[in-house]
């Protein structure tokens, strides 16, 4: 595609209907709106229902309002804004924001009427984990995936997991979110024959070291099929699951 | 299928062709042979085709060799042995072992025969990454994956990668390995639309801490779809690069 | 038991008064009640004077409402939450809570008939250590032990313990808890012939870092017979106890 | 005990068969056989069968040799060398050394005729954690404990482990011995009634960073009843796990 | 120089202007103002036109307004208080502070008449590491650096950084501000011919680890001509990079 | 001194004047007041002159009024109270304490007559340390020695450190106080003959790591006779530093 | 000037001399020898006297005969290799390497006729770190810089520094390598007004952490103009240090 | 001193013994040997009795032999060698080096004609930690300490500890060393007087993390009087305590 665009931009200079000032002013052109403080990407603009992001923490609300205001004039839908506390959401009210409390995040411009498709199992060890479960299943469900939540199947009461092996078994793409000693992304992957996404999070104490002793084991684990995310990136695993959850099937 | 097994099992005792007592021997019979050292999987017997994968770190040759034999007993083919010294390759050559010195990667009972399929890519930063690489790229392909190798194209040198952008494009998966700063996953991850895997290498020295730099970096990335395997981990990020590009379109 | 109850099953369907898809229902009903935050275990109903315990860190008062009231529905007794804040406590005051501030710990339906048996030793380096003392302690007691606190015997007053030789010759069990250096687990180790379960608290600033010192020291003691819980676990070392401090003989 | 030794040494004061010189000296004697390089111990004397343990690195063969020879000239049995390597074992073997390689162990005057009693079972997740395990199950032997090996039940497979929940219902002491994440300690505690000792191993490679990854993970185990000792300490958890299992019933 | 006033000082004793004791004196005389709590340099006393600094990080505002105070009356301008909160500033308005909130720089007499040459980038990943980037400009432009402003340019998108190539080709020093895994540092340094000066930042979350991520990552980088500061150290880059841009060409 | 206890109870049992059981009593006697929180230590009883310490944090104000009462009660003076804070002071004013808010320090019944002996000098990297040499200095000085202070001669002004020789040529000790990189010990180890106690503060930012920087930096010193305390731990350097500028002349 | 080449390939298909075809070809043509394992940057053909570089760690002689081929082929003058094994170098002998033991670093075609320029000190703090200094200042030579060596001059002994402050004073850049402790970056970055690049070595031992301690004292110098780069790299100082000798004054 | 050595020039300036340049070039005269790679100190000259220290770690032999024949070439007698491996001793056995293996030491012109004065207690905790406590022990006796050895004290069995209580009691310093949980530094500490430097050793294993373990514990020591000198650094250690050991009485 973007192949296409140069080749069309220099049949254009070859065609004298562009110059070749014009054409190098064009190779170069933003391909976003600059607002200063941050750059919103237009590259998108056509390709309608993929959400939109905005990574919220560290950001002022004046900025966040700069950015959906960006993407609304163009049209956006579905702009997710994800680490957005409470009192921020609460400052951007007038935006017809639909908040979600508990995984933090925003939606703007909510488009329901998508269809979600295939399979995406979300299994947590308790019940602290549940917020990252949360980030993960509103972004999975934003992009269009249709998502099964398991919570609190940690192992130290295997016969939990075991009882429900059924949408494990079916699903497509499998996000393991777990704090404290992050065992479950193994079990899980010994036990399913899809990708498993494992999700560490800094739920637990002491020489858990904020999700240090679930991420190592996660990276650890000796089950095949399993990759790691960031501590708490509900998010990042939400976007992969979508991704790998709509793939087709290879041409020959 | 499993549960199909249960039912089936039920049925031959209501039908008095199996006793309870027989029903719950079955029911806990071990589907494994055990070796002692080591419980060699049966599970997959009927699967062929599927490799059958060996962690040779840790291994005597004698356990290996006794893992080996009971595989082929059964008849199987393309018996994978990872992490294997050039030392013991020499010690099980009467095996007919075909050896990847580079990728420590011993190969048993190979079916050469496969068509590969889809496509990955796997692009590492430099050269000194490319064992790392070559484990991945040849386990992709002893499960049955087409692999496309971008090998020194790291981001100090951005141009490198840019030059190769049409089979990133074209990619199903990538796998991005570097050491060092970790950075070519971010910037992969940036121009694709695919699910990349980060691997971490050892590669580079002082405050690379044996990969822990490009390990914090890859998890860190702020592209997304990038997840990541274990330092060193080529097999890994291989397996389940093998999982994602053999996925088929979800059912509706 | 659970082999027993399988058994059952099996000779049910042979007699015909089970069918085999009831007892494939029956062998994957789900032991727990599954409020979807949280999945409580019904497993133990009839093992009455065991106590409940509930995870009371990073759970809402609603959960735990919640999950207290499940139990108390099957008529338990001795429910335990431990990480309860005082203010998370006096939410649920309304449910006839006994709470031990210090301890962070609350009760409900405390049997306080049991009679405490045994001997387990608590010990602690500091005044500062009290809290994590208290939590073993009290976790102890409800599970029917009898418990001797010996507080403020920090070895860099040696004297100080060896005074107290006495309840310690007498242990079947000692809990040592200690912040800084920890060293209070290897010295007791070297003193008594019972286990010795370390707990390693935050207590203490710079490079104490959160109870790392006084971690590393214990899993690293030269004295036989120690192990170790997490940083400022008192709840698993006083559960652990009881569990040793209860052992029956072994049958010949 | 020693309480009793002090009181008759002050009663032979009083009726003058002792003087008080002769007190304080008695007091202050050593108990332990004093070689310069090592005070060994002869507190234990008479308590024939229990084994004597010689912590074998980071000692020379000539210091080795001379604590056992003061062990022997006092008529001790089954002395424990542990951590010792193939080469000092070489050097050593006119002291009728028992060795055992896998596990780094020697025994010498090992008193063959002991009576194994109560049940621990030793579990570990794979074929490269053997060395460890075989440190605690000698051990364990050694203090005369009946020992049940179960090797290579990690949880990625986790129908390994469930196939083997015989022994482990009937065991008294777990010892759980993984590396890699370290995840068996917690499904094991999860599955099991009694006290589980977790053996973190250095088996892995990249973020395992030489066993830290277990360990931590082990520590966090939201199991109860887990406690942990330091990676590939298996003489430490064989130890603590006689001691658990030959517990007498507690007295009224 | 300094030489030259030791020189001078002795050929006063050897003239006999000078007495022995005088000199010594003189050779010992303290070239700051002792405040007790600070010891403010008066070395620069002549050098008209170099801003001062005072590091307002654990300062009360009563020894920043002493310090202040004691070079207003030697006459300086552009006195630059860094790390200087918002509540610190308020108290010291009456000092006629200029100050900057989201860099929490304060100027007392700045100077607005000084010239800006030379010509100094700032990149930074995204809209969260503003605040230390505006540290750094404002500090280079009160030394008198021209800088140019590249905000949100992370390698997530690398066509923002290279549709801002020209400003990039035409500096002379870049600073490159980045938190998560820190690859800006790498990508421009490869990009550019000038020393790129790395500022990781503690923006992100999880495995970040308050900036240790950035950190290595930018210490690790393979770019040639990129050193580090410290994390979030906006200042020191500002002040560096003025150092270089400075630079005059080195005589023959 | 304890030998001659000894040597006394055991005549007086010779004597008839003890009964064994008396002697056994009073061997085993407790020397310190249990308050059940607290063992506060009655050994010292007759030493007058030397202050007693109480570690303030991690006590509550009613813990820290019984030990002091139990001391008064004793009669002893110059009760020093470490890490404590200004609510704490304040809820605790009727004591008569005296409190010195920068150091955290309280001091009840302070007997200002003693007369200060020696020479100690404390120096620090920057204004932000003070609060830690203030806390070694009134320790030492309430243990009765001369303090010389030398605030703010971090090494990057190495000729503020240079002009100030005379009282670090004749200290008896150092105490160096230094966060950021703590050079200052080494620095200062360097150009004194006598013993230099390092501190570590938890100054700084980014990688200091809260004092991790420092500590480390301090413990590689180059220089000789350096050793080095907890972060932040002036306390301990006050203590250590009385302790060694107390010292006689060794005897013949 | 990359824009110039754009610039007149859109002309050339203006004028028809190029199709639109062979300029996008062009656009994508890459600017390097692909060898396979390596991608040779031939973009600074023209650039006469820079030196070309190659990172010898974890090559093979054979890749670095390759692409020292590749360079020779080209007429490339200066080759660099550094990280360069004593026994790879003697298989390379053969290249007329010219090699310098203590620095590993290997020169192939030395252009010995350039002018050295400008003024570079590297001052370092003990004997062991004079590898490192070594890389650094063959690699500055080799780019055309004058470099003068202060070895030995560590912060212990502070007057060894002080006793050459004229070359420091003179230096346009100033390195700094210590290992330790690190401190000697702080002193001289507040001896001289010049950039200053530290490096952080290895040497030492203990909590040195393989330079770690160093490393964490660098960056936080409290002296301002001092940057750092990664552990022991001496390449990297050396060429950044040539960067900034070389600038020429800025243009007005 | 030095001050007077200042005057007296500036007298001589005065006097007309002296020019002014001479002065300025003895003000600057270098006070060491610059041997190129090490700059030899020759300041103590005239102090004959202390000994010359030669830090041997990565240094060869042959900068040794230079820096020892530069000392023995003005009279130095006393000269000591630390970190000297047995390679390296075999090589300079022409210097007539006395050689301690176990410590790492070389002497060369030991003078055995000093007197040994006042007492130094060196006690560690296990018969591995004996090479560290030689570094110390021969350090100490060559600066003219009287030293006492307590080897394997180890806290597990504290009564070795408590029967050695006279030598500690009349200690002017103590040095602990201990590898492990370090606890023998915190009970040494509560159980003396004096001052007690803490030497961490790498001995162990595990999470020992090659003496971090110990590190950490003793620098969070509640001991009053304990500080620390870096892991392994016997020699450290050594040179302090005697320090220490030979303190005058303060003069009134």
């Amino acid at each position: 595609m973007y192949r296409d665009e140069i080749l069309e931009l220099l049949r254009g200079v070859k065609e004298g209907t562009v110059t070749p000032e014009e054409a190098l002013h064009d190779l170069k052109r933003e391909p976003f709106d600059d607002l200063g403080y941050a750059k919103v990407d237009v590259h998108r603009e056509l390709r309608q229902g993929v959400p939109e992001v905005i990574f919220g923490a560290g950001k002022t609300t004046k900025q966040i309002r700069g950015i959906v205001g960006s993407m609304k004039a163009r049209g956006r839908e579905d702009i997710l804004i994800t680490r957005l506390s409470k009192e921020a959401a609460a400052e951007l009210v007038d935006l017809d924001l639909e908040y979600h409390e508990l995984a933090r995040i925003g939606i703007v411009s909510h488009n329901t009427s998508k269809e979600l498709t295939g399979s995406i199992v979300i299994a947590c060890g308790g019940t602290s984990d549940i917020p990252v479960c949360e980030e993960a299943a509103i972004t999975a469900e934003l992009f269009g995936n249709k998502v099964t939540r398991l919570y609190d199947v940690g192992v130290a009461g295997i016969h939990r997991l075991l009882s429900n092996m059924d949408p494990l078994m079916d699903a497509r793409v499998v996000i393991a979110v777990a704090g404290m000693e992050g065992a479950l992304a193994s079990v899980v992957g010994g036990l399913v024959d899809c990708p498993v996404i494992a999700v560490p999070t800094s739920v637990g104490y002491g020489s858990n070291f904020h999700g240090l002793s679930a991420l190592l084991s996660m990276l650890n684990s000796c089950a095949s099929g399993v990759s790691v995310v960031n501590i708490d990136n509900g998010f990042g695993a939400g976007y992969l699951a979508s991704m790998i959850n709509k793939m087709e099937s290879a041409k020959d």
